[in-house]
């Protein structure tokens, strides 16, 4: 088949050094708040994945290659299937989640940022699991692979097809030539944001361990919280815009903040898709606010803003956080719900959904057909920010529409054979596809995964990871000619 | 502007006389049935009809013009909007219907043979408007223009680009050289139907009244009914077959039977459109059978299979029939009809929705761009019947799907101001733009329109009428740059 199996083995080999290594802390903070069965079976699990993945890769020596595109596809793949897979371990030993399938699906929630959750008491959870379950959220933020490159760099082999692969969003810009550099930049950005805001929802008034999993939930783009009423808990306006902040700030292109850092402010401004983002943001809250006011839903127009802020951006970040029964307001500001969440955040984001860029293209797309029907000879680029797109991008954009629909739809029918209402079966599917984790009615703030089959589950875990890695990455490696490449 | 006003307003003015010559035989069914106000209403609305439309077109000597794209749009356009706003004046002067909204959107509703009402009883109404309001359905079922070509072939001044603009689905493959020659050939195909489903239907006891209305509803994909439990009323399983057999025979492309008259049997059996469009019916009705039976929904697996291929047959080819109450269907199930009445339809026939070739050549497209994925630099070709697909008819396919996403998700944004439960506002988007008329919920069988305000009854007036004319036509006219070619 002329695949680099060493290659693949010893990249999956490092990510098991790497997922051991990250439940660390975790360990500490059992340790720390007295939950030694916690800590025990932290480190039940930690050593023989250490030892695993050390044995593995001490056995193969790397041969300097250039990857394929099957490899790189294979190895995102499996990559995020393993580490989904180890995730789920915790829950597990520890008791703490009931069966294979669920424990499967909170870690794949966590680690896609989806922040869907089965469990429907998190609050007699230990600590230590509190916190593997959010942490996950924040290792998969901005991609576990560009997490290993970070302090991996032998892993950087080709890492540019990698991160292609992980990376959300069509790449417009490029960062820097070695794919090493561009990932620790990446993570410096994220490691900045994710202290402010532990910092700022201290200031708040939130113990350091609450601040950290509200932090990891709001910058991650995940949402999960470790009290059964989410962010509602605090009831502090402060704290839910610190929360809403970090999660729209999270959902900018990352690559801009190192236009920032450079100095290069006015990239930030001028970039086309970050304005639109931003613009959607602020209508939708227009519209909800008023919709809220004007229907009396609160009583005040300030309470009406601060909701109506709040659950736009949670949903627009496909963050899918909930300060408000939402179930309760109107048709029409729960269709603005819907719509963000479908839109998505930007590009090279921790935000899943369809991703503001596209939307921008297709939007475009749409307006250039409108001149064609009456100028059928006319040929006109699609530009965004002055330039052309090249044609192999707006290949991708529009095959992954294609795509996205497509899977939407075969996914809310396969969904429905649970028999629940169809609009809970609609936004289960949007929820988990836009990586949102909250939908409408028996899924909305106060319901949970858990109504759901054993093998809903594991569809929807599939979902989940589908829609982190946008689709191609999981679906091309069940398609035939994947594995036929002479075809 | 550089607009030939003079042809549009001939054309228009002929369309008059067309539609004030198609009110005839309802004004006779009326004197038949010995309603004398009502034929007096018919008469009192004809005859000026007729002598506007007269007066108007002997002014204007037509010159031998071959019509520019944009003259194209708005005659088709316009003359379906003025179709529908005459349709609705017997339902005015008749009293029958309450106000313009109202009888607009039962006329709009009849001529894009979406077949949804806003009456909520109509068996109280005079027979000769029931015949009206069934007629609007087959006069709009091929084309209302086409119909216009085929008796007046003066109007085939530049008829292909006329019937371009109203023919369902991309044409990949064109009829005559002559327009009116390809206009009649489509007309007699399609009497030909109209009579034996009456035939049929008089031969299952239903007298030649209701055999009338049934056979327009059928063969036109509309749907309405005389009777308020539709075609539930004859409780007949011999009637509800030759229904939807006719609406199945009446979604086929109709250049098909063409080949058939000319002794051509392959072209129809070897055509892709056809065959999966069958395939797609008999699939959905196997597994609405299946799951009505195994979930206890009917007493023998006789009825599931009758319900589940009438509701099938009446959802894919956006009739609206109903013969039992689906809302208390599975979701399951109800999922499979809406997925039937996005699909639709094949092109060049009655039926609407985003039509079966549609969904062949994106599907196609994903398939390729798993390909393109692995091998950047492949060039393949989409291919039908082994015939490559120019194109511009590719970018239609592309841009329409683009634009009905959008229309479809803006239209239920806009909807959802009425705050009905969303499953309804969805399917009444549904119903309206894929001309279906019938949807879940408070719009599914036992419901009407009526509920709607009248500002979404307009709306949902031009969506039928957007779905009908494949958004584009009906659009274009509302985008600044169709009236700045020169831009």
């Amino acid at each position: 088949m002329g695949l680099n199996i060493r290659a693949i083995v010893k990249t999956l080999s490092l990510m098991l050094i790497l997922i051991g290594f990250s439940m660390m802390p975790s360990l500490l903070i059992s340790v720390f708040y007295g939950e030694y069965k916690t800590a025990e079976a932290f480190a039940k699990i930690i050593f023989p994945v250490l030892a695993t993945g050390a044995l593995i890769s001490s056995q193969i020596k790397i041969i300097p290659h250039q990857l394929k595109m099957r490899e790189g596809f294979i190895i995102v793949a499996l990559s995020w299937f393993f580490a989904s897979l180890i995730g789920s371990l915790p829950y597990l030993v520890t008791e703490t989640v009931d069966g294979f399938v669920n424990a499967f699906f909170e870690s794949v929630s966590g680690f896609t940022t989806t922040g869907a959750t089965i469990i429907s008491n998190v609050e007699i959870l230990p600590k230590g699991i509190l916190f593997w379950r959010s942490f996950c959220q924040w290792l998969g933020g901005m991609g576990i692979l560009i997490f290993a490159i970070s302090i991996l760099p032998a892993l950087g082999i080709s890492g540019q097809r990698i991160a292609r692969a992980e990376t959300p969003g069509p790449t417009l810009n490029k960062l820097r030539p070695r794919m090493s550099d561009s990932a620790k930049m990446l993570y410096y950005i994220y490691a900045v944001f994710t202290i402010s805001a532990i910092s700022l929802l201290i200031l708040g008034g939130m113990d350091p361990f609450d601040a950290s999993i509200a932090a990891f939930g709001s910058v991650a783009s995940g949402g999960l919280s470790n009290y059964n009423s989410g962010i509602q808990h605090f009831n502090s306006a402060y704290i839910e815009f610190i929360a809403s902040f970090f999660t729209v700030i999270a959902c900018i292109n990352f690559t801009l903040y190192y236009s920032i850092v450079r100095g290069r402010w006015r990239d930030f401004f001028k970039n086309s898709e970050v304005r639109i983002f931003l613009l959607i943001l602020c209508l939708a809250t227009a519209i909800i606010t008023a919709d809220l006011w004007l229907t009396g839903s609160y009583n005040t127009i300030w309470e009406s803003l601060r909701f109506g802020f709040f659950q736009s951006s949670a949903f627009i970040t496909t963050t899918g956080h909930y300060s408000t029964n939402f179930n309760i307001w109107t048709s029409f500001s729960k269709m603005v719900l819907f719509i963000l969440m479908l839109i998505g955040g930007c590009s090279s984001s921790t935000g899943g959904g369809i991703k503001v860029i596209r939307v921008i293209i297709l939007f475009k797309l749409i307006k250039r057909s409108f001149h064609v029907k009456l100028h059928p000879k006319a040929v006109i680029p699609i530009k965004v920010d002055g330039k052309i797109i090249p044609p192999d991008t707006m290949a991708g954009v529009m095959s992954f529409f294609y795509l996205y629909v497509f899977v939407f739809i075969a996914s809310t029918f396969i969904l429905s054979l649970e028999n629940l209402d169809l609009l809970t079966t609609f936004t289960a599917t949007a929820a988990a596809l836009n990586n949102v984790g909250t939908g409408l009615e028996l899924i909305g703030p106060t319901g949970s995964f858990a109504l759901f089959s054993d093998f809903s589950k594991v569809y929807l875990s599939f979902l989940m990871l589908m829609g982190r890695l946008e689709l191609f990455t999981i679906i091309l490696l069940f398609t035939p000619s994947f594995w036929n490449p002479d075809r």
